[in-house]
């Protein structure tokens, strides 16, 4: 992909990790409808990724080596918020610029398109696929360069307007030298002078090769609910992905989770031979409802899995403000979210999570509903 | 806030203002939602002011000194129109982009959105909030450079379609050395062969200091009307301003203005000690209809009034034809408009102009509606 | 129009033809709503042309020495697809970005929008005015620098979203040493995993000097339609143009072309003097529909035809599918398309491509329909 001279911010060795050498570079995308994206790699030894300062501060993917973790989207690099139009497609625009390893939905809103008639300003009440913050650029970067012996970046992406929401995001994404992990620090702050909806989820996709037959997904539940029918066909199996599906049409399950006595709860999607996994780290309390986005599909059209904690599940906005579980910010107020996304490159490491996840999981019972329910799901 | 390497364009001394000296500057903001926003300052002593030809030819804002003119939109900083969707928050998009001192609102319609049914083609039936002169960029950006001891710059900014309308704006923005005062000279052409409506508004902002608690706001008029019933509840008091308030919701005021002898007339918003003040001076002819727009919510929110000198009132573009308010521009037919902007400093300057406009009020009657009336407002 | 500066991307010598010079030269534009648009130039001799990576690989114009082919659109020069946006307008809004001698309409759809009730899924029954290509940039450009005496330019588009088409276009557009012609081979691949549907236009616009009173059209045909009322008035004349007209409303007329022993047929245009023309040979095999476009309005808003070989008709989508005309390309089939542009600027080769038309017409006849007509046509 044509981009411009790469800029080396920043590098080093890292003395406590046997002089891990680590590096922070940044570069602009410059061809088709990636011009204009600017793209920093934060790498240590062998472990790097790519996050999308344009796009919001998503994370474009991540490598350990030559593996790609991440998903192959039918849209092929990442997309300039210029050439993704939120009103065309019935609303589902978003989805022209959709492929990265982790693109947040939010902030105002996220779910499907629609009317809100819960909001009774026209600034409000246009809600469009996924909200809008994924296509706002972040400006005001800064760099952490090896302090503490973490690297990273810092980015404000501001959702604003007049007479509408006015919610900012400082978001500072990090790495520990020595782990295969990234760490998001997001702060999201109410700068105007009344209360405002939060409404944000981490949409973490990941395909092939940690995804494939026979991978399976596990978190710590009280409750597995599909959120409609067709997902009920398979709610017995929410655990196990099938193959690359000619016809499958996407299903989708959402939990209660549990967490463990500091609060955090994890998700983890291993694969067959349990060698390599990815994991999001959470806190319940910040990321209440989680879930799984089941998309296995031919390789082509994007063969994926979505994990996805969530400050709600994504349903259409009102039905969530109806269920309480859209967050009201205080005007001045600070939202915290923490997360760790991690890359498991062996059966040891894999196996840790799987018996995290069992200890968390204990002696809780775990329902498995075997329809939608409310108030998680929208009943028809 | 992120920009380029600022180019000196040009610089001098004025002989004839005890060598103030002048410059022109300019540069591009490279960040977040400005990345791509051209900016041309204008400095001449302690004056300046910047002008924004990427969003339609504007003013993001003037200083004296360290004092800044303009107000604190949500939105932080210029926006760049690849970000602002038309067609989003209900055809109210256009909000998410607006925070200049001086933004036109045109040039086929402004006002509120809506389909304009008087208007046979699609083409042109689709209204959206204050429409698209100010998310236009200029192009054949010239510079005048000292003479007559002028500077300022001239840019082309076109609005037009197959089978739209085809306006084009050549927009003159400049300073007299020794004056604080911007000086607009717009020249609308219809270059389409036949003829096609004009409807242009100028979006004057003020936030504080000269607007705060007790500033006052004058004009010489014959009638002051409340654009609504919300505008009703406090049009006897349109004169003077609030504190920042919370939960308050704006109120709009139209009015029939007086001219002097030469055709001109002249807004003042004045601050409580009378010691600042800024004014807008326009002819009557060529901006027939004033309105005043009282934003006084939180400054969190944007605490601002606008004065705003139009071809018509800020009603749906259908209604205000039909009150025969919307301009028609003949094929070949260029509109004239010619404005000045200026920042007063001293209590003497504010009284000269607020004598200015008593001077014209005279022995004039001026009539305040107590509720909205044709043919000025909407009356449901 | 302001420009980086122009990089010499290749020239050379012709041997084979007196050592005729050639060269192909790149840069963008940068101001006005141009800013971004990467210009391509291919020069040999006295003829050269441009092609607008940035807009979908189309064709801004050609020269012959001083001679532009082209039109005047109301749309001053190329337009970068940020500034386009679809849903304006009422769906109409890529008319804002339209002025190219070859501007191709599709590749999911063209033609009017609306909403097409033939697709169940929502990303893709949202059709706005002749589709996503012509605003989509290419990237991966490569040059053909002299290769058998052909100099020209390959760049790839994508239109592709998650659970939408993903159809790829790799466009060739070359010129050969010593000809006024333009070859356009284009390969459009769907690159989903199951069947999905192809619907493109060849938009090939011709403004003075060949277009003028009296010039005229031919094309082999056995069937001549108009699309409507409008166009039946004149039905009996479409092979002839008025001067600018002072409010003449577009003509459309349909023809079912005949081809020559090789599959192949050619369109033409002529200036009244027969001194200089324009043609356009396809495959009707590749593009059964061909489409003339006469929009002879004044000077001023665009006096313009199009000649316009397309796989289906510019009828509403879900009609053409009705008729059986929208294309089906399987998994991984790719389309082939390959077309000529010819410029002709003296008598003997105008009258050569004449003769060939008639030619290839012989002995067939040609039906001219008085009223629009099925399968051709909506006909109310």
């Amino acid at each position: 992909m044509a981009q411009n001279d790469i800029q080396l911010v920043s590098s080093g060795l890292s003395e406590a990790n046997s002089n891990l050498p680590w590096e922070i570079r940044r570069w602009t995308l410059t061809e088709g409808h990636s011009t204009g994206v600017e793209v920093v790699e934060l790498k240590q030894g062998d472990f790097s990724f790519r996050v999308l300062p344009t796009r919001g501060m998503g994370i474009w993917d991540a490598h350990v080596g030559e593996q790609r973790i991440g998903w192959n989207s039918p849209v092929k690099a990442p997309v300039h918020p210029a050439f993704v139009n939120a009103k065309t497609r019935n609303g589902l625009g978003w989805l022209d610029g959709f492929n990265e390893l982790m693109c947040r939905c939010g902030l105002s809103y996220f779910g499907p398109p629609g009317t809100d008639t819960g909001m009774d300003s026209p600034v409000e009440s246009d809600v469009t696929l996924h909200g809008k913050i994924a296509n706002l650029p972040a400006h005001s970067i800064s760099f952490i360069e090896g302090e503490n012996d973490e690297i990273g970046l810092k980015g404000i992406v501001d959702e604003s307007s007049l007479f509408g929401p006015q919610l900012q995001l400082e978001s500072t994404i990090t790495t520990r030298l020595g782990e295969n992990s990234i760490f998001v620090r997001d702060r999201i702050t109410n700068l105007g002078s009344s209360a405002t909806e939060l409404s944000l989820l981490y949409h973490t996709n990941i395909g092939p090769a940690i995804l494939g037959e026979g991978s399976r997904f596990s978190i710590p539940a009280k409750q597995v609910l599909p959120n409609n029918a067709r997902s009920a066909e398979d709610v017995d199996t929410y655990e196990t992905y099938l193959a690359p599906t000619e016809g499958y049409a996407e299903q989708v399950y959402f939990f209660e989770t549990i967490a463990d006595a500091d609060g955090k709860t994890v998700a983890l999607l291993e694969s067959l031979d349990r060698q390599t996994g990815f994991s999001v780290e959470f806190t319940k309390e910040q990321l209440p409802c989680f879930t799984q986005w089941k998309a296995t599909q031919p390789l082509q059209d994007g063969y994926v899995t979505g994990l996805e904690p969530g400050t709600n599940f994504p349903n259409f906005k009102s039905f969530e403000r109806e269920q309480n579980r859209i967050l009201q910010l205080a005007a001045g107020e600070t939202y915290e979210i923490d997360l760790k996304f991690s890359v498991h490159t062996n059966s040891e490491e894999v196996s840790k999570v799987r018996e995290r996840i069992a200890a968390i999981q204990g002696e809780n019972e775990k329902t498995i509903s075997t329809d939608p329910e409310l108030p998680y799901c929208q009943v028809k």
